[in-house]
């Protein structure tokens, strides 16, 4: 089963249900009319957008233990029924599935990590879907009922149409993921790209909650962009957007795998540092590890390897923020184990390149382990859910 | 005066009314059954949104002469009354003032280009109050009340608080422009970057219409960017956005004006290709139109100036798409002259850049001439005055 176009389920402008359900979701509990000042709604928008959503369940008014004031009155604060349907999101790395099993508050209630039995399509979905069995059994345990599945992996992937288009670390093209995927399963199942997945969790608990602008820099195997401008997270028109790992920053750096050369990743990714730091040193650096060690023990030579690295990044970020003027920049990925080495390069390519009063622009990182990434797999399939609850609504 | 902050004026969600104003300027004489469709409002708040602005007489029914359709039915057509008010538009450049009196419509009316007396504060202050008086008069003669003004200035501009804050044409640094020509006149005055007005008139009337993700790419004196994400201009958190002048794209590049190296200014701005024309032929080449006869003549060392800054150029727009994926650029500005000379330069190096089907996205030139720029400064003024009424209509 595909899941449902995001054109139909997040349009232009998204329908009053669903901005309410994420706000609730963000802020609750909280009262109507904090909702509307919140989502610049009109009072009688929010309550009407509210109706459905308490008549469902999916939002209860708290009123707590014993209150004395009365359902429906506009002062109560309203909050998501975390327990009214459950959610399943997986993070597909290079090498592992991690996987959670959600609430509708996106509340992770159990999660797995499964090594992958290799990484063509056929091994990949197995694993999916035994990790998928695993958690369905664990729902009927809790009494929940799984309403649908996110799936996130990195590369160009369509959401719209439920298809990996081109996913580097796996090399797979054009796999209708979704449709395979739900039609084992049974289930409605979402993919989309595993940085903006992990942006839209960010968006709505994380540290872009109340931010109408702001990317998420992910740094790591690859370097990865996600964006919110304007309050929603940025898909782009072809389904690529955030691609920062191929700017081309130096017409003389090396090769990159896309063909170009001096592209972000081509300098900044992990195997790129694993390649110079083997080079400076004439060493048979084994891993990243050992490079880090190397560099921990104040190598120079590999510690300037980390700087450039860094100063890669650095402009990057500028370049993103030149062009979109973000509230905050998060920095995040596994390669923040190498914060400390990329930090300066990071902060002076930055300030050298942002224009003007961007300069301002708040730096934040973030560590976020790969069960959060697969929560935005879960908040992914949340989104696509009430999108197509609050579509049958209102047509 | 200053114009309302944006944030006010156009807060995260557009209040309906601003949205059903701008759709039927640029899609009108249109039902309100159309209009809900494009802006996914529902029926009923695209009527409630209709009501007050008929009432004020900016929209009416467009039932033609001797209809036998009655007014007030759904299935009437709308569309922007322009006789209702009138607004001035007015472009500032390093040389001259360049103003219009539009009409609700943003219909232009009249034009007037006036070189200015000097770049100081005062000095173009001077002039564009005289032209704002010859404007004032001209409306007088049509029986028509200017409403609003619109100033558009290249640069770091805030339009939340009226302050040019730096504009290196000009030489500006810290000028409240809207308070202190809205002072010098009476009048309401908003002022805004000058690309970001140009992306205004050109998504409400131009190329961009009905598009929810363009950019525009001004080349020129500067390379400038003008975005609309999710059917709406990007302002920058910190009024900082469409800053690709200053994308690193070449560490060994030349020395820019900001204190960077290799910026695609630096190698792509008139300035720039003045210095490379110079320094391929050792001619002391007089101007642009004159180093433009040269490439036309064929000389091979000023057309591979020309190529190298195709090659900026279109680096830069895949910057832009990697990042955002729109559905189109736009590419305009008195560079557009030469086109035919980046054009090669601009599509290899696009092409090459590019991530994956990103490659997809459409680039179309549009001469744009600068009528058309304080055409974009007086719908930003309509802009300004709209979201005013409503919401004050509204709160
Ligand atoms: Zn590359
Ligand atoms: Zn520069």
């Amino acid at each position: 089963m595909r899941s449902a176009s995001p054109n139909e389920a997040v349009p232009a402008t998204t329908p009053a249900a669903s901005l309410v359900f994420t706000t609730v979701l963000s802020h609750g509990p909280i009262t109507r009319t904090e909702i509307a000042r919140r989502t610049k709604l009109s009072s009688a928008a929010v309550t009407k957008a509210v109706r459905p959503l308490m008549e469902i369940g999916y939002l209860v008014e708290d009123v707590g233990e014993g209150a004395r004031r009365a359902i429906g009155r506009p002062a109560n604060p309203v909050r998501v029924d975390g327990s009214r349907a459950l959610f399943v999101g997986i993070k597909v790395t290079g090498d592992a599935i991690i996987a959670v099993l959600a609430d509708l508050c996106c509340r992770i209630l159990t999660a797995r990590t499964v090594p992958l039995s290799g990484r063509r399509p056929a091994a990949v979905l197995a694993d999916i879907v035994a990790v998928l069995h695993d958690l369905l059994t664990e729902a009927d345990a809790i009494g929940g009922r799984v309403r649908g599945v996110g799936i996130a992996v990195s590369g160009d992937v369509d959401r719209a149409e439920g298809v990996v288009r081109y996913s580097p670390f796996l090399e797979w093209r054009d796999i209708p993921l979704a449709e395979i995927a739900g039609t084992a399963t049974g289930l409605s199942v979402t993919v989309d790209n595993d940085v903006r997945a992990l942006t839209r969790a960010e968006h709505w608990f994380g540290a872009g909650v109340g931010l109408s602008d702001f990317a998420l820099v992910t740094v790591g195997a690859g370097i990865g962009c996600g964006l919110v401008v304007h309050g929603r997270v940025v898909s782009g028109a072809h389904g690529v957007a955030g691609e920062i790992g191929h700017l081309p920053i130096d017409p003389q750096g090396p090769l990159c795998y896309c063909g170009n050369r001096g592209c972000v990743e081509a300098v900044a990714a992990d195997p790129a540092i694993l390649r110079d730091v083997r080079a400076a040193t004439g060493l048979p650096v084994a891993d990243l590890a050992e490079a880090l060690e190397l560099a921990r023990g104040a190598d120079p030579r590999v510690r300037a390897v980390y700087a450039r690295a860094g100063e890669a990044i650095g402009r990057a970020i500028a370049s993103v923020v030149n062009i979109l003027g973000p509230e905050r920049v998060i920095i995040s990925g596994e390669g923040l184990a190498a914060y400390d080495l990329f930090a300066a390069g990071i902060r002076d390519a930055f300030t050298r390149s942002a224009f003007g009063i961007a300069e301002q622009c708040d730096l934040t990182t973030r560590p976020l382990p790969f069960e959060e990434w697969a929560r935005g797999a879960a908040a992914t399939a949340i989104q696509s859910f009430i999108g197509s609850i609050t579509l049958r609504a209102t047509t």
